[in-house]
């Protein structure tokens, strides 16, 4: 069926009708999908149950007759006026008690039932009037949930509730909790404090699990709903916002049939390799490594290949953030993606909206809707789509090295971040040290494969051992002595596992372990610790004859005081005080190896240590060596092929040699895809 | 009658009673004018409608009887306790409907019939009192409205019934505002939603007009009751603090019979034009451009003299600003404000307060009230002044270029700021981008004149070419069509158009046009553009023949990917991707010109923009080519002469040669005055 | 008896019962003290009324039998869940009336009655069950107490009664606080608005004094409470955190039977002499100054030696700021404290906490409970404690100069601050004047004795300039006439003054005074001014042949424009305009000396200036002119003996030579204590 391509669609935010007009430059741009319908309840049901559903044919009809696919959206993301008017009680309620005011979107808490009974009424008019359609391929329910936590009286009173069935008795709360602390125990469930004053992790951990739970909960509700009306072959998903703080991507993916995200980047020099830009927002990554994670999460979710339902076409964000990509960047950043598993690439949005918050998030076509240059260039992507065909059906993205992922210990260090920024807690202390890591494997020219947690405990040691040869655990601080012990065994059975900060500090309740950290790995990793320092600037680290470093190599922002205990120094500190302890260590652990990092390497440092991980890359197939900012992605086909995508991350043309002697020439910005 | 010069007064306010001391001691410096009582309705009526009027009449009859006029103020811009107590829903309200708490001034929603109500009483009982009065003059009634937007019931209950008015039914809303999006479509006005929550920049900009409407409103309100007492000869005005949210100069100064204000400015280095300094605050400016900005504002309110009710006498701001002014500095921007039209100086305040929460806003005198620096440097301008006498009498400020100013377009980009300030976006955008072609002016060594979008309406497109030769429109975001064909026709007719960036994208609804952008301007300009990106730092732009650059010439902030379809290219960027746009390019049409420029210029590229716009200056006529830090203000006078103002803007003396060969010594922070 | 040391011990928070091991562990480390109970209320009184009293006796028995004294804490500070649940209404209060959400502690407004009810019950339970066990050596009631200012509606009510009782009529409070101003004129107390509001210093003076006296009030009333049990020779106190914004120490400690204080400071670099850090917050300090201060501070309570309730044992804060000492760090720190008064050491805490709000700060013991490094530093320290014995007993730490402190005056300035920091308002203001002083004092190798103006006071003129040759008052803002008399006259009896900026500004309701200033010390001090400025950069001071400067020298922050009446220049600004002021004068009045310093000093002019005062300091006896980083603590022993504190603050090992021609050899981050 070919890599699906094409863009969100709203034919209803126009100002005057031109969907003929749009459509036809949309097959000329070799479209084959768009999206449609998520966002407007309010004209499918302009009044409390009066439904006006006909507006939506002629854009299905006419997607029909140009042989484009339609993922047809349910509008429960943004309620309509008369909904908040009636029922204010399903505004999603702060912290402190006080309403989320209406007047944007997914500002309800949609675990209320008065949300739920009307939701439920326009689902099942939209999905039944539309489902026979033929031009309906699959559906997309509610929008990247998870935006809110919902601090309202019901949802907290189920909170409470469910913890009284987890733990029983407020004594094994009072234990679990340590609720001896500060004078917090309580003799009655109805005790429990609301979440606006609490101060501590366990409360706040038990607090995000449940908040994600609701958030599955209702997108699962929502798919069975639609399911009863689904044809044979039509999908159900929800397009994920990874950032979002009440999601968990793992559980959501798994009440769907297929896992579907948006990975907004920025673009322009922050996708050159050769230049160091910072994140502009929390939810856009900046740099290369940064554009391969997102994709390397949508993968993780089900540990299969996924579909991009939004990603930028031309500026994202807010009015001052107008960052158009470079030309040939956008051609760029869709071949990365699909490299690394993507089976659709959907635009987000066709036509730039001359109204709205979004007015200035950019779409193919500019507010003029003549077709620009970017509209050109998209274009010329479908082309190149097009006549790859049904080439890259099966195709599984390839991996060096697997990288553990953890939502919980995600949702822990938000709480009690170890790092800092600017003399503040980093809230993305977690992605940081994750990836400084997956950053390494990038910038060493390998791959990478990201498991959950649950997905690799579902594996067992000895399979783990066998598909993930090498498997890096940073910052996995929420972690249960199975947990930990996986990890082990997992070395054990031949594996060489690398642990980063942090990792075997925490248990399943974010408690520091009451054990020689890093717990349970301390042993068969030769080495512990009882103490650790935040730093403030970069300590240079020097590296030894087995592990090689460049003079950039550098720790940053942590350090554990390691006290080898059998294990091999590989890297030390160049500091007065800090350099009495390793900066890396490893130690055989029977068939395997363990290697434990004591910082948070800087892109030399972790770059050099996936270089000593992975001598050989799947990637040296193809080229020797090759450097940034020239990249190189594969996977297998299911004719035993690879399929190779070599990248250019750069503002100058280059010329890459492959193993066999031929020179290609990478455009600036330039990528080019060869079947092996 | 000469320039008025004084300060505000409030004998009220001291430990002692020294008015005699004090009257005295203004007399001596030069003083024609005082503005008293505005402050202080609890003394004028410590309880409801116990009026206790008469601790005022020692403070005018000694002003009259030294021959000093005097500005009667009504005091309802500080609500007494015992109102605020018996009616707190007249407390103005926040966006989350929480009240402003009572304890500073300006905490009350000036539009609810319960303030109205007593503030009538008070006022006609002051009004009443003193209006025959012979030492009164002229009355300033409130102070600086618009501080505050309302978002009390009331307000927002008349808001949406205003909507009703404007737009007759819910169905032109929904299409006018685009109320499809996000599922915004309302079926009643009951169903709009509360300023809280908006996210939809049509909208703010509606509320925003509301909001300055009901400051218009009820400054009219008062000044009718103060006229049914006025005798003849007596002016109405209020103070207006140009920076004020809920105010639209235009329109109130159109209310009343003069325009009054207040220009705050930074001082010491932010005055010293060879220096680099940021502002202060939202409300001072900093630099000489800015000076005469505030200056130039205040003219454009009606197009003519103004009054100073309020400027930096010593420090100003709270405790932690203290920045009196260097030698010289007050006497050089009071003689730069009267270069620019102000026929009032009137100090903030004549004694610095002992208490309250101004107590570190500098006055004339110090806190131990006796007379210091400040006052022997006031009491120099005031002899100054004397010595001038009424030679300024219908003195007409001079102009080079004319440029655009648009509130609607302010509080637009206040709400979708185009432009980022670290990172964030940038509510201070529009000043950001009209202030680059002010700046530009001054640079130049040229003389501004800002004229309000509406002005130029009344004026018509041959008036206006006639009038204004050189026209800037930057930023002029929020314009109808008639307003786009308006600067069209301008070109047409003769004039030389310079526009900005974000002129012709806009329309009246704060929507982006569905038009190719410049709309109405791209095919008279010969350029049109689909993409524009933001730049984090400035770009060097390179000029040519035509336009000569200096090295520092640079583009910032905003670029717009203009692409020439006829016009001449000016100037270009030196950037590898950027490059491939011109930065300023320009076009004949019909009988005049039209120059668009793509980005925000650095005062290096908006000096020589102007420079090439204004080869030939009013200033060449007694100085070939002023350079900074020296400048030259002038002024048509009624038998046809010209008054020149000569500054040195810097901390090192300097000597200037006029055109007839005479050396003009200028102090450091001096000036020097000459009468053609 | 010796000095006593030891760790806060909170055996019911660990996960299993190790009241022995922990016992065992603190008898090896030399431990005489341990402080328990104060933090679980809940454990004592699981349910209302009904109480579990016998788990801490094992922990008192076990104490007892090891020979370690134990201070029993009193459970206040942190409320039970059930005690919030019935009484939502204790619940401190926010300025805006909300309330501050249970869950972490010190939430609630200790004030009430109802909180008080049940404190009450809950004090006489612990107190009367172990008042008598042989183990408790004294009680500590509360904890850390002042942390909010309560806005709640009771503690409201009895500030507006205390006003009335105080001014007696309305009529006085409005002149007294200047009313007139902005219309806050009253006519009857019962409109007096509420904080939330208030913009005025005087009205937010009689806040913060209302506060603070509500927090002795409290301590006070436990004290008594408690007494009522104690044996003889038990003492009574709480922990002092000494920015804690609503606790005037010296009424606190005045209730009490001895001070005790929680002195808090960042370690690695930034105790480090030879670095140059700033704070991590602003409840510690940074640097060696920094670090005496909080010292020299308890000491001031009560002119006395003191206890350390809580210090550094590992890191302090939250998750992200892990900073453990450098090696010999908690060694060099304890000394210190000792070196300035302290009697007891009780690190903070003995066991790093598995879960809780503070899982991240350090306890003697890490999260794995098994003795590192830490615990070694911490039992060296003990060994040495043993080795001293009881030679310390009577121990009265020495002092070169003295500086003035002002609570009111702290409290004036954080409502009205006079220094700016990043252009905000920097509510640390009065600390930077006054640090910049002490710290003067420390980098000259002098001591420093602090002394309340309240302490000043009651010693008179002559005694004070006997007892206090050198006496420096920075930032005295509040200060009635007699406060400022009692400076002159004491310059006139002997002594030498140095008054720094803000000193003779205010008065006793920190209303600017209508007098020249500096007033009552302009004319004796023949030196006045009537204009000052903040300066963004620091600014060159230049000496002369009295006061002799290094390069470095600068004036930050602040200029007073000093205009000399007859006193004579030590030092000048280098600066094109400042220049004209002097930065340092100084005159002779009567037999003493008044000595004018016109700007915040950097530590190069401080010092040097601190060594102007005192050619020779009490540590010169031991070393000729110690010289950073190493400094010379000294006190005087009953016998007439000195002992010696030697301290070298950096990495580096040193040695340092004494007037004997000893040899002292100084470990990096070492000291060494003699007895002279």
């Amino acid at each position: 069926m070919g890599v699906l391509y094409g863009a969100a669609y709203y034919a209803e935010y126009h100002r005057d009708d031109r969907t003929g007009t749009d459509l036809d430059l949309m097959k000329e741009a070799g479209f084959t999908v768009i999206r449609v319908g998520e966002s407007v309840w309010s004209t499918w049901e302009p009044r409390e149950g009066e439904f006006d559903l006909e507006w939506l044919l002629p854009v299905l009809d006419g997607a029909h007759s140009r042989g484009i696919g339609v993922i047809l959206g349910t509008p429960t993301y943004a309620v309509p006026p008369w909904l908040q008017q009636a029922y204010p009680e399903i505004a999603a309620a702060r912290p402190d008690g006080s309403a989320i005011a209406w007047g944007g979107r997914q500002e309800v808490d949609y675990s209320h039932p008065a949300f739920r009974f009307h939701a439920e009424r326009v689902i099942r008019a939209v999905a039944g009037r539309y489902a026979q359609h033929p031009a309906v391929i699959g559906y997309q329910v509610d929008n990247e949930p998870g935006l809110e936590l919902f601090h309202n009286h019901g949802a907290f009173t189920r909170f409470v509730r469910r913890l009284q069935q987890q733990y029983g008795d407020t004594e094994t709360l009072n234990r679990e909790w340590g609720l001896t602390y500060w004078s917090h125990r309580i003799t009655d469930f109805s005790q429990l404090w609301r979440p606006e004053g609490n101060t501590l992790p366990q409360y706040d951990l038990a607090w995000r699990r449940y908040q994600a739970d609701l958030t599955t909960e209702f997108i699962d509700w929502q798919a069975q709903i639609v399911r009863s009306y689904a044809r044979e072959g039509q999908f159900v998903t929800t397009c994920i916002s990874y950032p979002r703080p009440a999601a968990d991507d793992r559980t959501l993916a798994g009440v769907l049939d297929v896992t579907a995200g948006n990975p907004y980047y920025a673009m322009q020099d922050h996708l050159d390799a050769t230049k160091d830009t910072a994140a502009l927002t929390n939810w856009t990554t900046s740099g290369v490594a940064g554009l391969f994670r997102q994709a390397d999460r949508l993968f993780s979710s089900r540990q299969e290949r996924f579909l991009v339902t939004e990603t930028n076409a031309q500026s994202i964000d807010g009015s001052w953030e107008n960052r158009p990509a470079w030309p040939g960047q956008l051609r760029q950043a869709t071949l990365a993606l699909i490299s690394r598993g993507a089976s659709m690439i959907e635009y987000w949005h066709w036509h730039t909206l001359p109204y709205g918050t979004e007015t200035y998030w950019g779409g193919v076509l500019p507010h003029s809707l003549k077709p620009g240059r970017v509209y050109r260039e998209v274009a010329g992507i479908g082309a190149e789509l097009a006549r790859i065909g049904d080439q890259l059906d099966g195709f599984v993205p390839d991996a060096d090295v697997t990288l553990l992922w953890s939502n919980p210990s995600r949702w822990a260090l938000q709480f009690f971040p170890p790092l800092a920024v600017a003399g503040q807690p980093d809230p993305q202390s977690y992605e940081r040290i994750f990836d400084a890591f997956h950053r390494g494997v990038i910038d060493a020219g390998a791959q990478a494969r990201i498991l959950h947690t649950e997905q690799a405990r579902d594996l067992g040691p000895e399979e783990l051992a066998a598909r993930h040869p090498v498997l890096i655990a940073p910052a996995l601080y929420v972690a249960d002595d199975a947990d930990l012990e996986l990890l082990r065994d997992y070395a054990a059975a031949g594996g060489h596992l690398v642990i980063g900060v942090r990792t075997g500090y925490g248990d399943q309740e974010a408690r520091a372990r009451v054990e020689v950290a890093p717990a349970r790995l301390d042993g068969p990793g030769g080495v512990h610790y009882d103490e650790y320092t935040n730093i403030d600037a970069p300590i240079p680290v020097t590296g030894g004859e087995t592990l090689v470093l460049s003079e950039a190599a550098a720790a940053t922002a942590w350090i554990d005081g390691l006290i080898p205990d059998g294990a091999q120094t590989l890297a030390t500190y160049d500091h007065p005080q800090l350099g009495r302890f390793p900066a890396v260590v490893t130690h055989p652990h029977d068939a395997g190896r363990i290697t434990t990092v004591g910082t948070v390497p800087n892109p030399a440092l972790a770059a050099s240590l996936v270089g000593w991980l992975v001598p050989t890359t799947i990637a040296d197939q193809i080229v020797h060596n090759p450097d940034l900012p020239v990249t190189v992605s594969s996977g297998l086909l299911p004719d035993g092929r690879r399929a190779w995508f070599l990248f250019n991350w750069s503002g100058q043309e280059t010329t890459v040699k492959t193993v066999t002697g031929e020179s290609i020439a990478l455009d600036a910005f330039g990528a080019h895809l060869m079947l092996g």
